[in-house]
C-alpha cells in the first residue's frame, strides 16, 4: 500500500451473465480528505459475500452498485483521520468502505467494533455473517430441541455457523454443501449430523436419506432446486428462514421459481420468512455475547478464509461465487 | 329423492388432465345403516370446493380420494338415525358427507350445528369458507388498520369475505378476480376499494395501479402467476397467507413455480405462512361470533350460489374449477 495513492477497484459494468474479471477495473485515486462528520478509515479487511453480486441486479435493502464507480463491500478499519465527534485515529470500525484502500465516510454508517484479535472475526463470526446466522436461525426459523434443521450452503460463512449453532441448541443438524471435501469437513470437523453434497445429483433422495424424520427447519441460503427439493420434505409446521438466494444471483434473472409454492407452503402449513440482519441490531449485544461465549467455550469454531492484496478482490469474489470458500471469505489489504 | 334409494356420485377414475363430466359416474345404492358410533345422515346441501380437485392430487391434510369411490366433500345434513351418544335424529351437522343423499358417518367426524335460518349459511359464511377467510386474514396475515389488503379469488366463497372483513377492520382492499361482472360486483356491492380482472391481461400493471401504496397483505387463494405478479408489489415485512392455489389444481402438477422466490421473499422481509382453518378451530366460537355480528348489521353481505340436484355435482364443481361461481357454491339436495 502506497501510502499516498487509494488504490480503488471500479465496477466498470454491470454484468448480464455470470461475473468476470473483465467487469472491474483498478484504478488510483488521491487519498480522500474527511469532511465534517466523517471519518477517514483505512481499509485492513474487505468482506466478501454472495450478496455483492445481487446488488449488481438493482435496488434491494440497499442501493444498487453503479457500473464506473468503486465496487461497494463491507470492510473493517481504522480510523486515521476523523472530522466526526465519538470517532477519533485508532478507531476500529466496520462499514461499506467499498474495494478500496481508504474510504471517507460519514460517522453515522460506521459501527465502532471493539478491539479484538484476530481482527477477522470482526468480519467472521462476529460481524455480518455470525449475526446473520444467530438470528436467522433463532429469532427467524426458531427450532426447538431434537429437531431437524437443514442448511444449504452450509460450508460458507453463514451456513457453517448455522449448524452449529442448531447443534449447540440440540437439533440434528443436515448441511447441503458442494463437494465431498466440504461435506466430510461438515461431519468431522463442525460435528454435523449429515451432509449431502449436491454436486453429486439426487439432492431429494440424499437429502430424504440424511433427514429421516423429515425437516422441520430449512434455513435457506441458495434458493431455486435445492429450496425445491427441501419443500417436500419439510415437516408440518416448518419454518423457511430465506437467508438469500445464492443460485440466482450470479447470471440473468431467474426464469422460474421453485414448485411447491405456494401448493406445498399451504398443505404443510409452511412459514417462509425473508430477514435481513440489519432489522435484529437492537439485540446485537445479546447476540454477540452468546457468539463469543460460544467460541471461547470451543462450541463454536470459526472458519476463514483469507486472500492478500486488494488486486484479487474480483477473483477472490467470482470464486466465493462458483463456491471455492469454506468459511467467511475476505481480503487482507 | 327416492326414500329407499342413496343416490352417490362415484369417481370412476383420477384425471390426468382437466377434471371432466366423464370422472363421475351416478349410481345407487342401499341406505346404509349406522354402526355403534355412527350417525346416519341425510344430506340437505353439500359443498363445492376448489379443493375436492387438489384432493385427487393425493394425501394433503387428508388422505388422498380414490377411484372408484363416492366423491368426497363436505355436507350439511339432518341427522335421521343415530347410534352415537350426543347425536339425535333431526340435529343438523356438518361432516365429509360425500356426494350422496345418505351417509353413515362416526360422530367424532360430524360437528354439530346450530339450527339457524338460511341453512346455507353453516355451509358459506358460518362454514369452513367464513371461517377460513375470518383466520386467515386475521390471524395468520395480521392486517392493520390502513394497510392495503390484495385478495385473489375475491369473488369466490372465501376472498368475498376476506375482502368484506379487510374492510371492516379498516383496511384497503383489492380484490383479483375474472372479468368485469366479478370485479363491478366486488366494488360497487361488497365494498372494495378496487378490483383487477386478471382476465383483461397486464395484471401487475392494473395491481400497481390498484394499490399506489403497494400491498401489505396477499391473501392467496390461487397461488402461480398471480401469487408472482403480487411478489414485486408487496412492501417490506408484508404478509402473505397461504390459503390455496386453485391456479394449480385442475392440470398435471405445476412445472414451475413463482419467480421472486426467495429472492423477493429476502429482500422484502417476507413471511409467507400457510394454514389449514382446521388448525385454527380450537378458536372458533369467537370467530362465528364475529362473523354472526357483522352478517346481522350489515356489514358482511353473504353470496351463495346454490344448484339444485345431486346430479349436478360433478358440473357444478367443473364450472366452479373454471370460476364460473360468485360467492360459495354448493348443491341443495
Amino acid at each position: 500500500m502506497n501510502a499516498s495513492v487509494n488504490r480503488q477497484i471500479l465496477l466498470v459494468e454491470k454484468p448480464v451473465g455470470k461475473l468476470g474479471h473483465e467487469h472491474f477495473r483498478m484504478s488510483d485515486a488521491a487519498i480522500p480528505e474527511p469532511k465534517d462528520g466523517e471519518a477517514l478509515v483505512r481499509v485492513h479487511y474487505i468482506s466478501l459475500d454472495a450478496a455483492n453480486r445481487a446488488w449488481m441486479h438493482g435496488a434491494t435493502y440497499r442501493a444498487a452498485v453503479e457500473a464506473n464507480s468503486v465496487m461497494a463491500g463491507g470492510g473493517i478499519g481504522e480510523v486515521v483521520a476523523s472530522k466526526a465527534d465519538g470517532l477519533k485515529a485508532g478507531d476500529i470500525v466496520f462499514g461499506d468502505t467499498g474495494w478500496q484502500d481508504y474510504a471517507a465516510i460519514p460517522a453515522k454508517h460506521l459501527t465502532r467494533m471493539p478491539k479484538l484479535e484476530p481482527m477477522t472475526h470482526l468480519l467472521s463470526v462476529f460481524g455480518i455473517a455470525g449475526l446473520t446466522a444467530y438470528f436467522g436461525l433463532l429469532d427467524v426459523a426458531k427450532p426447538k430441541p431434537g429437531e431437524t434443521v437443514a442448511v444449504s450452503a452450509a460450508a460458507g460463512s453463514v451456513g457453517s455457523i448455522v449448524g452449529q449453532i442448531a447443534r449447540i441448541k440440540g437439533c440434528r443438524v443436515v448441511g447441503i454443501a458442494g463437494g465431498k471435501d466440504k461435506c466430510d469437513w461438515l461431519t468431522s470437523e463442525l460435528g454435523f449430523d449429515a451432509a449431502v453434497d449436491y454436486k453429486d445429483g439426487a439432492v431429494f433422495k440424499a437429502l430424504r436419506a440424511a433427514a429421516p424424520k423429515g425437516i422441520d427447519v430449512y434455513f435457506d441460503n441458495v434458493g431455486g432446486d435445492i429450496l425445491e427439493a427441501c419443500l417436500p420434505l419439510m415437516n408440518n409446521r416448518g419454518r423457511i428462514s430465506c437467508c438469500g438466494a445464492i443460485s440466482q444471483y450470479d447470471g440473468a434473472p431467474q426464469a422460474t421459481g421453485p414448485r411447491g409454492v405456494p401448493g406445498l407452503i399451504v398443505v404443510k402449513r409452511l412459514i417462509m420468512q425473508g430477514f435481513i440482519v440489519m432489522d435484529f441490531m437492537d439485540q446485537r449485544d445479546k447476540a454477540l455475547s452468546d457468539l463469543q461465549s460460544w467460541v471461547s467455550s470451543g462450541k463454536l469454531k470459526v472458519q476463514e478464509d483469507i486472500i492478500n492484496g486488494l488486486e484479487n478482490t474480483p477473483k477472490a469474489l467470482i470464486g466465493l461465487l462458483a463456491g471455492e470458500n469454506r468459511g467467511k471469505r475476505m481480503i487482507k489489504l
